[in-house]
């Protein structure tokens, strides 16, 4: 029975590692995944294919894009824009691939709001895990510097709690592991499959 | 940090191999849990530990624990009542144990009322996944054998409609690696971390 692709997203606050987390379960092919290819107006760089890397478009064309709706979410860095094409994620998704989406926080919004079945992830970083730690043994650290992580604590626990899954990123492998292991799971929760049974004895 | 223990649910329709899937669970350590020890009606067989293998009870006795709400499941087969004390379960869940339960179906919607927060994986019998191909080759079987297998499966999918999970178990080894993924998953997912997350930047 195929059911339909689980579209992933892996997202959490900048620097905490997201790059780093996508590669290794790239490179050790933990499971397997269909890439989405950005679309940008950033010039290619030496080496860059068209249509493989990035597709490669102008100003113009990008603006054109957004207006027919035809990005699942998309940003602005230096001065250059970034998005993700809707059309080729749905279709991988429709043929029951996974999909893998490493966007920042902004962008997981996006998505959210356009694809709610999407398996959210929210990467954690470290520090805030162990936050409760440094509050217990205050005089360590100066009062400033635990109360503005605290403040920066907020604003990340606001952003988690419309994420389905929070993984710590204390080790790469760590989080690979989780992140495996919800892919995993739901591939057989039953909000996923029970359409396919349903299908199936309605067939005679 | 400190999450509640998850009460994990693990049950499927007769037959279907709940026993077998929990005793390879527990003979290989697959995660950690705490066991839940019944309360019974029945007469201790030679070597059985009373408040180890069952709580040994009169019928009064159980029927004064139903009638005080202190079982969270029982049921009767042939003539003997089983039931789940509801309070050693709690105070585990309380101290962030792991509790499995491995009971029938009308005990899991009991429990399902009681502890909605609990993660309900329905076991699923292969032959209700492979029922398609079949539903495909008809032709192989009489009309009778698959029609009788269709009503079944109608049935099944109805329970399995009210879990969380639907793992089937086509070998006893990939069951027990969706369950294990499942825990994992469960243990990182938001509704039950965020929480713990929230009370830590509110202790300044």
């Amino acid at each position: 029975m195929t059911e339909k692709g689980l579209l992933l997203v892996l997202s959490g606050p900048s620097g905490v590692g997201k790059g780093t987390v996508k590669s290794a379960i790239v490179e050790n092919k933990v499971f397997p995944f269909e890439y989405s290819v950005s679309m940008t107006t950033r010039k290619p760089r030496p080496g860059e294919v068209d249509g493989q890397d990035y597709y490669f478009v102008s100003e113009e064309k990008f603006g054109e894009a957004i207006k027919q709706g035809e990005l699942l979410e998309y940003n602005k860095y230096v001065n250059n824009y970034y998005g993700t094409p809707f059309a080729p994620v749905k279709k991988m998704l429709d043929e029951g691939k996974d999909v893998l989406l490493e966007i920042d926080v902004n962008g997981a919004k996006t998505v959210r709001e356009k694809m709610p079945d999407g398996v959210f992830i929210f990467l954690t970083p470290p520090d805030l895990h162990t936050l409760h730690l440094r509050l217990e043994n205050r005089g360590t650290e100066s009062e400033d510097v635990i109360l503005g992580r605290i403040n920066q604590a907020r604003q990340e626990i606001l952003v988690m709690q419309d994420y389905d899954y929070a993984v710590v990123n204390d080790t790469v492998a760590n989080a690979v592991d989780h992140i495996k292991a919800i892919v995993d799971a739901e591939h057989v929760s039953v909000k996923r499959v029970i359409d396919t049974y349903r299908k199936m004895v309605r067939e005679d």
